[in-house]
């Protein structure tokens, strides 16, 4: 069976054939020297790529295992926590975060929204003994981001340290954990850095280290552990299992690749190519799912489905009859989504993507206005200043 | 420098991650038993994709080196030759038939029409001495068709063998050698094929081979050579020279992907695809190029440049600007082409092109219907009964 | 930096180009239908390879995430295990038995050994509350096989789960899950696969379950959790996280090769290429690390350091001056391991890793008869009656 | 069918996965900006790697093309022409030049030899008339060399120009055509360079050109033409033809490890694999085919297939039997050929090339001692100075 020509989903998105090059390239012992030389590369490229100062250890598995790992690693029964719901992930952490013993106060907004700092600010005076703040940054399944930038701050006011969920902004939007003083970020490869899905990005501050320190019960010897790969990466200790080869290779092609353009173009191109399909869906009579631009991810571009279908149905026509391959809402709600991740935030994929969408809304008897949406989202592709290199 | 996101091109095209997978394949000796094995399965499967029962050859060089040596092969000094010139390749060939010595006679007409087989006819009439009729079955730089299938059996009644330019045919639109009574057939794998260039696919009938068994100066020792390959393959002989390895072994892969499709699937996809693209440039209120539907070739959507533009300018800003890269009229005229080819010739390819063109020459200052457009071209795709797989 | 020209460590080893060729492929959506049919493939590939009519789930990890999530499932505080010791791997799995709380006995023996199983009996007998046996089929950094043909019988009879490690068995040498009554088996593909290390093959029984069922603690949510994959692949459920997709395309890939080349085939590689290593190592004057050749696994050579050296030494010198990667004993003592797994248990591989290590030893002052050693593994692959395909 | 497991053939030769990956990247069009760019950076890397200031061009066709378009741009017919003959290739050269027109005068010698200066000079002084010189550097068919560092001098100093067959010798020994005085030299990637098979790399100095000039026939308008590509590299025209895309990138990526690797350490490279085979072939009692060892070329080690026995046959039995690809004598001769080229030339390569020859000629019969050959051999790798990175 034939893979969609266009992967537009919200991840894992298309890789361009350097990365996949890198994937497939001659698989090698993880002690050969040249291994040991590209996971280091891979972990120096990472934390560029994550400009931070902080630790940078690579999980080998989805970023799931490094926000499990992480919350693990630091958090102690009947420890307080705040955690930040504003979607799927954000509501699971706090599933987690209870699952693992701890006292959780949550600040929960619906998911076509973004927490407010006030009440972040808020919960923290009222509950002092908050030692850790969960908050996930770009929320996928929505297409929302989280003020990560105010929150950061004020949970590093108030003492507390934050385990930050950043897997589908890195590379495509500004995110500064030193700056912006986070202290646990967890990202992937699979969305805006075009990468593979096998490998977690973690960065771990002092004071992140220093609440682990305080966990007697913080996993060791186990694929969940975060010491485990402190002790290998940091300790000189050997690795506590095979890497995952040819998710590294991938992964270190897809950094270097991000460096090489630079983040601020990167940034520009994911947000030409939301700024194109937003003006594109709403041209065409579509309703954009987050309540304001101001909160929306550049990630992808999130479209509540309309009245009288449900997102698989529309998902799985655009599939079958066009041959790309969108998103749905994913737990957030009956929503689609186009990704302009990575690769894809680029030239003419957004075209692509809000075509298929629009045209496969009319086939199933919506009243779209397909030439508007699609003259709108290419006006705004021909306006931008920057030329696709 | 990054390659176009999206090649569109009239040849070389996209080809699929398994044709480009077969390409990167570990290099092999070219007497390595597997290596013989691809090479005769190469030369079977072009058969069956040129749907012949006379003999197919392989030579290692870009179809022209297919169209030159069979040429060379078959034409003597003083031998009475009819060209049929509907564009640059057509015209090309005569140039060909006079520098080797033929004495040509020429059915010639503009470059956005086809040979009408009735001067065909005519012509063969007048000049009983006639042993060589030459013709472009799809004339890419014009994106025009002849009637081959009429002129065939006009040849062949008269007693002269065909050599017939099939290079952006097959595989794209129907084409038989046998039913047709074509004689010299000249194939390339990078049109609809989504292959290679370095291969020429020649089939040569019994006839063909007469008339090159009537020229004692054939070339033999030769890059030039039909009767090295003719040895080589035929007659037990070794290879003439190293074949294109990596070549040969795309060759091999996109050729059992067209077989696996089976030909009317294809050429039911490329009809799709060409009927979208110009569907969409007529309703954005564009021109396309051949003078009638009838004779409009389906491997490109050929699009009359509007006045005061040239190809070569809005080429290279759909490049720069959408990432997006078509042919101009490569000697054929003022006109832009939007191929679809192979795996283009699919789902959203057309809309890509169609898109990037229009928006390109609203940047330019023509009024087109951007809407419009892209609205017709995506009600072709969503009217066809046909689902891609 | 160059990685090594010959991979023959003890994995992960060298893969084909066909499935290199498949990890490179385009990153797909992980609910694309194309993907969800090559998991769904690779599920069914993978049941076929340990030919097993258990329930078999891919983990998105290596080896030791299955091995571990295998266990955390079964295990609950307080109840009795027996762990079969004679290898770090073996040895490794008692400390997690006591680490999640279970009582261990144990089975140990000197890691150059196998386990008896009159001794499996007679722990069995003593210790009727015994649910569980852990086991490790072919201990990869002894290169030793422990019997679980008999051990399964026995565990069976006993009423106890049988959970057995056969990473680095499954494709080289028997393994028969259902007619060994083995319970819960887990496998990688990086060993005699010649696939990737990110994903774990595990198979479960009905008795096995049956022991989960039992345990409340067994995780859900988590990384870690076997339920959370029986649900998604066995309930109809949604992935659990986002799987390794360039790592399921190899590991399809290489199970597909297996069953194109079958079994036996496989197994009668494996023996020859271990055979002519061994005949090799001893004619040269080296020690044979395993106690007797009945228990050597034929997935490497293990070959006693000569006194005087450490493996760490000779491997850097074998990798630094011939270019060959070897393993050292990773735990299990002072031996060499030449890896035949996969594509390297073939042809000229065995004389390769062999030649370099006695080239090293030479260099390093052991005295070796390098041409006596190299001659009798020559003999051995010139004697085998089966060619090489 | 599965290719050999190892390409040690006297080319094409196995590639780095570097190579590999660059020839399966994706199609592009040939006037895409960044093809034309590839296209002019592998001119660039060609020019370097052949160390001349000369003009150098990249035809798209096997070696023997460029070799065919050279010849025919130079050659008028009643030239006076010096064929130096020392193996089929320097042979089948004067067989062109005679089909060409061209009187020849020819030095010829036994294929186990090579071309005396002494009789080069006494050829040019007999005749002051010879206006072209044919020489091939490294017989790849006999393994030996000319002395075309010596000829050269002697042609320039008679005022005469040279052509010259460097396929199997540039990257892997030294070749010097400012130094020497070559005046249009032909090589190929698929030898030491470890590249595709499909492309000709051609320098033409200011003196060649000059005699091309004075021929009024030189070719133009076809495949075999030197001119259509002077005219399109050189004076600002098009491609003659759509290029090999696939087999440039190839070309470009070898190109640029060889420079990286630098052209020092790549000969010495060559030449110890060469002395390794050389000492081992003889150390097993093997005679090598070359006369005396300043003749052989270290692109190959050339041994005279015993008594009795055919190389065909010997390379049909180290095939089938041990997965190895050897050479044959290709007209030379009965003699075998172990290729030693590009990646090849490194490592334990030598070892599985001698070893797979050794046993299969035990196993035909012949007595040969494969401990000392192979002590032999791998002596030489350990001694030397050199560490392969």
């Amino acid at each position: 069976m034939k893979p969609a020509d266009f992967t537009l989903s919200a991840g894992p998105t298309q890789c361009s054939s350097r990365t996949l090059a890198a994937m497939g390239s001659p698989m090698v012992y993880h002690y050969d020297p040249a291994f040991l030389d590209t996971f280091r590369r891979a972990e120096e490229a990472a934390k560029q790529v994550l400009r931070t100062s902080a630790d940078v250890l690579l999980l080998q598995g989805e970023a799931v295992l490094g926000l499990e790992a992480a919350g693990r690693a630091m958090v102690r029964p009947g420890m307080a926590c705040l955690n930040l719901s504003s979607g799927p992930f954000g509501k699971g952490y706090g599933e987690w975060l209870r699952a693992w013993g701890a006292v959780v106060h949550e600040v929960e907004v619906p998911y076509d929204s973004a927490v407010d700092p006030a009440d972040v600010e808020r919960a923290l005076r009222a509950h002092p003994e908050i030692e850790l703040v969960a908050v996930v940054h770009s929320e996928t399944p929505a297409g929302t981001l989280n003020p990560v930038q105010e929150i950061g701050p004020l949970a590093k006011a108030h003492g507390a340290v934050t385990i930050v969920d950043c897997v589908s902004s890195v590379g495509g939007m500004p995110f500064e954990p030193d700056a912006w003083q986070l202290d646990l970020c967890v990202a992937g490869a699979q969305k805006c850095l075009s990468g593979p899905p096998g490998v977690s990005i973690v960065s771990v501050s002092a004071d992140a280290w220093a609440l682990v320190a305080k966990n007697p019960d913080a996993p060791r010897y186990s694929f969940l552990s975060l010491l485990d790969w402190k002790h290998s990466r940091l300790e000189g200790g050997r690795f506590p299992y095979t890497p995952s080869v040819g998710d590294v290779h991938g992964l270190l092609a897809c950094l270097e690749q991000l460096l090489e353009e630079g983040h601020e173009a990167s940034f520009a191109r994911h947000a030409r190519a939301a700024r194109a399909c937003r003006r594109g869906a709403t041209a065409a009579g579509l309703r954009l799912w987050p309540r304001s631009e101001a909160i929306m991810s550049t990630c992808t571009t999130s479209i509540a489905t309309p009245e009288g279908l449900t997102d698989a149905q529309v998902q799985a026509h655009v599939r079958e009859r066009y041959g790309v391959m969108l998103s749905g809402g994913h737990g957030a709600g009956n929503l689609m989504r186009i990704g302009h991740m990575g690769v894809t935030a680029d030239t003419m994929y957004p075209v692509v993507g809000l075509a298929a969408l629009l045209r496969a809304l009319a086939d199933l008897g919506v009243p779209v206005d397909i030439g508007a949406g699609l003259d709108a989202a290419l006006r705004v592709l021909s306006d931008a200043a920057e030329v696709p290199a």
